[in-house]
């Protein structure tokens, strides 16, 4: 697609949008994060500008009729289908945007790339980390462009801490420290929904916000090399359903390199709405992110204390696309950025990482995962055995 | 003693310090806490009118004798003496102080105890857990009171969030998350310290810091019943000198109760100067604390959001000795409020516990401490192992 | 056109897209503004579902052929214009957009809401209240639906603040103070924008950022009676051009219903990129706003101390239309939320105000403006007269 | 006394206490003020090591026998007397306290002056400017050392934000905006205060809490050289009696340098304790402080945004005092700051200020409250008013 670009505009930029190559994206799943993704799709075309690609949001696919057509004409897509394998079949589509729930995660994206589609997947990749190893496999051996869409990645704030850990602003890396905590299971009448389904979702707080902080570390720090965790399933039952997912866990994490660190999600943190939250401190310096406030990073140089940076200028990362300095952005520009970077990867041929996750990133994250679950199940806790005093002894003080 | 108090003034209330019966106080070292408990005593006198006992500052003891000598003038001790023998053998000293190293907590304060002096003690209470039980079942069995000097429990913030807690503000608990975080070492200069020196440490952030938010753990929310945990050293050699205690280290907990936890200290946190922090989390609300803003507890009743109280009201934990409302607290009342409750135990012969920690909840604290790092050394991590794409798959992506 | 809906669907809701009517835009401007509605404009068909009318972009004005052409192709819109009165006489276009220079609010406006247009104009309504009354007078008589942009009053915290003032959270509100710091003059070479020439912007920081206070004053508080203040030029010539507006004011104002108030706003306030901020106090309570942080809220009932609302919930004003709790929104939405309205009232034939700004309201925030012009100039100030002492006597002390 | 010194320790410093001077004190008042100086005058002995002058407390004068009597057991005076003129006449006595009501600050402070004792008198210095000014001129001309307690200068982050300042950090300084928020008089409940009477109290928030404004500002800015404000009683009648005084008030100021500034002062503010807050901002940066947090400095170094500062290192100012970096101080600790630096002026017989504030400082900020009054009883006001439109064009919109 590439070369079409080559008679546009002065200054190699096109001259106008008659000059930008289209892709055509199909679009599995339409829920929360079906509408992001084609709220994202949509705006690319006028925001990013000069866009690399220019979306034509083709068909979406869902299982319920009337719903997916609801949801084509609500999102802008001119066609829907009932089966994903239509959406695999059409030749219209190059981009192949994969928001279903987890259990169709691995095989409809398989089976895109290996028509030679694109494909990004919503995390986690798979169930497992097997399933996410098989999808990384067939799908890496298609050649094609795969992204798995940790979007935080995309958070100016935090491609700017990337920036500044890998110009060393931090010096060595010694901590992270990542938690991500929301409080919607707090309330007690919320069931039945697939995220607490272990055969739909794989997981419970682990896959759905822990993948996204172990993404984050992985991304910024490096190479997670053991885990020693436990996991909590507070409510196990919900009106009259078990719950085989976990609502929490936690967990010490090593680096490859050395640094110390903890990772915990929860969805019973009363007062969190979406607590995305990690400091990092390293020999130079330390950086502090919390996603409720995502326009900022906190940055201490050196010892002297935490400098709030509203990131928002122009010249941080990603903000060339928005407004004057000052301006905040909102959690669904995330989505904006990633697919643009995606967009560009395949405009360009370019590979999607190391800024964006890709598909290898994604099972690296469930394998981090499944290795929290079996240090829970595993002997590795020492109890803590009090010694007692004799009775007569304990009365005073 | 108490008995001195019943012909005192109007309401039962003393009419004039003259009623009010004094404690000699013999004090074993004299840095940073010397000088933290000394202030207080002097403080109490005149702060928390009608005081329950007036301090009298007997004696302290060091073995550097120009240096105790100064330090007696400076904190206002009468006397000083170079062996803490002659002040367990100094019967006008009727409460033994300890403020020294770790090295010198236990054998000391076991042996005013055994003279019949009640006994506060700075943590951690020993340098090991054996230690630790030593000094407890020792001291226990004389019958005197005896503290140990867990001073934050007594952060007015901190006491208004077990009042909630105990009220059932915040429901079942469910997580408990608590740091302890200072950046000192970061500098690379800083070397030959007793903190670093095992023999007498025992340890370095874990008992340094970390025993403070266990013991805040097990005040707040529970008896922890088991650990997993990691350890670190960052700079192992310092000026030519071996450092062989800690650096920092983390660790998930599980309450006996139930609920999930995680802790950690570190002096490698730069731009942290004094960061105990920890956030609760229950069934019913949450909430959240920072050393370095210690007049503030945030709280939020359900999911409503958080509220930083400033905890400066009359009616607030120990402020009815201090000022009006919105006049904030500094870090060396804690040490008012600790020694005040003690001296209150024992004019009345009452309980130093639940509020107070005595040396049995300084020996617990040490028991988890050592379990950390029995389960540090030990098999119980999970190594997370990556398995690798063919090589001419990982081009793509 | 509300009667084309009648034949919509299920419940009331059009059943699809092509139930819903179209309106036709024109906009006057394609800068930072433009940019601004025109995202708004095509955002609203998708994520406000079901819109209550669909935008068409049918053709953008601006003097530079080369320049608007670009815009009209970046922004969507399907045809561009160099002169504004081809908009005016279009009959395709239903709503006129002028997010034009403030010199060509007034005239643009009123030509086009003569010929039967709609019309929102971006604030400051005119140059002067003289202008802004004339533009009210002449809009406010053809019957069209007007709207002067004041999107603020579109954020859902501060429409939260609204209800809750409105429901008396709050009681009786003594306290008003507001202001709007930002740092982009301090930087010396700014220079030769038409926001710092007096003949196409009428004033600086007042009419650019105190207009927006003033209005939030009058929509939470209610009308501004009197005010003393001052202005200030802290670089009167730029780039060798004289600057004739204010870098900033400050003002005292009293309230029609007794309360008293403050508002500022500078461009020299380094650190400071958009801080819009407000607090209120009440007789029952209190609330604080901080445009740097939208999504936030907080208030104190009582005086029990501020609780930060993270307004993200869908039950909260306009999150209806975005994401599940937690997921917050940037500074663009609020022209989604504002045009929206707008859209509405068109719709169904309704009025604009209260919660939209009208023409009236974009008059009455420029009479404030000029008012504290006046008092500026005025001898309303008085000058404080400090007493010497002899000479002798200022030796001691 | 100063010589006495001479025979003292190593290095110049004294060898012990013995070498160090007394100052004998007499003190007026035992209310909050009375309480939290003698606090002060008691930890000077032990926590300023060496301190320059060692307080020895002989008495306290109050008018009602018991209650005074009590007071000085309580806070540690030897004696104590009922007519503040015994102190006055008290060879024994070399500094004069005077923490009574603002109607006997002016009067015993002169007397006490005129018999060559040093004078330190809480804010404001009088009632009106003419009655500060009578204190001033007669206390200066008799060449003792006179400081008006503005102890808010002696906030270690008050005192950084000063030399930040004078050394050029901010460039040149632009704005000034103070606030002074408390809420304990929205207790509609609170009634027959000395605080709401002006006889006694002389004004109601300008006296008491907005001359600290007004002091910092002068001491961080400048001098204040024009003012226009308003004032407001919002409960004129409590427990039947009228109040007199005002609950607040808000003014701009205008500093001979050029910046402008806003100042404010409430009780009536839900929520906000004890919420003295200043923003500064200049050509090169900015600071922000709030009493609520008085530990910290908020400082952005040009553009960069707002960094906070843990003042609580050794090096920063009076830290020496104190503990190791991250121990936070409270409110009473400014007194300690405060009477250590009068009584290091008396021993070396050097200036109270720049730093500590003078009686002439005390003078100037009462006649900014004596403008700010006239400015609000003055013709300087402006009305805003608003045209009206033709009925039948206000129905559009």
């Amino acid at each position: 697609m590439g070369e079409s670009l080559s008679g546009g505009g002065r200054d190699g930029r096109p001259a106008t949008s008659a000059d930008i190559p289209t892709i055509g994206v199909g679009m599995l799943g339409y829920g929360f994060m079906g509408r992001a993704h084609s709220s994202a799709l949509r705006t690319i075309r006028h925001m990013t500008w000069p866009p690399p690609l220019i979306p034509e949001l083709v068909s979406i696919a869902g299982r319920t009729e009337d719903a997916v057509a609801a949801a084509a004409d609500e999102f802008g897509f001119a066609e829907h289908v009932t089966d994903w394998r239509e959406l695999v079949a059409d030749p219209r589509i190059g981009l192949f945007d994969n928001t279903g729930p987890n259990s169709v995660h691995a095989a409809p994206s398989i089976a895109a790339a290996e028509t030679g589609k694109h494909v990004v997947c919503e995390k986690p990749l798979g169930r497992t980390a097997d399933e996410s190893y098989e999808a990384w496999q067939r799908v890496g051996a298609t050649g094609v462009k795969h992204m798995c869409a940790f979007n935080y990645r995309f958070v100016p704030a935090v491609r700017l801490a990337r920036e500044l850990i890998a110009s060393e602003e931090l010096g060595e890396i010694l901590h992270f420290r990542g938690v991500y905590l929301q409080d919607w299971l707090v309330d007690t009448s919320v069931a039945n929904l697939w995220r607490l389904d272990k055969t739909v979702a794989g997981s419970g707080a682990l896959g759905d916000l822990g993948a996204h902080v172990i993404d984050l570390a992985h991304y910024l720090v490096g190479e997670i090399a053991s885990v020693a965790g436990a996991v909590r399933t507070f409510t196990p039952v919900r009106d009259g359903t078990e719950v085989d997912v976990d609502d929490a866990f936690a967990a010490t994490v090593e680096f490859s390199e050395g640094a110390l660190g903890t990772i915990e999600a929860s969805r019973f943190c009363a007062g969190r709405k979406n607590g995305l939250r990690f400091e990092i401190n390293g020999t130079a310096g330390s950086l502090a992110f919390n996603l409720e406030r995502l326009n900022e990073l906190e940055l201490s140089e050196g010892a002297a204390g935490f400098r709030t940076i509203l990131v928002t200028d122009p010249g941080h990362p990603f903000l060339r696309h928005w407004w004057p300095a000052g301006h905040v952005l909102g959690w669904e520009h995330t989505f904006v950025h990633e697919l643009h970077h995606l967009l560009t990867a395949i405009r360009d041929d370019d590979q999607v990482g190391p800024h964006g996750a890709t598909f290898e990133d994604g099972y690296r994250a469930a394998e981090v995962c499944d290795a929290i679950v079996r240090s829970a199940d595993g002997s590795g806790r020492v109890p803590v055995s009090y010694r007692e005093s004799a009775p007569a002894r304990r009365a005073a003080g």
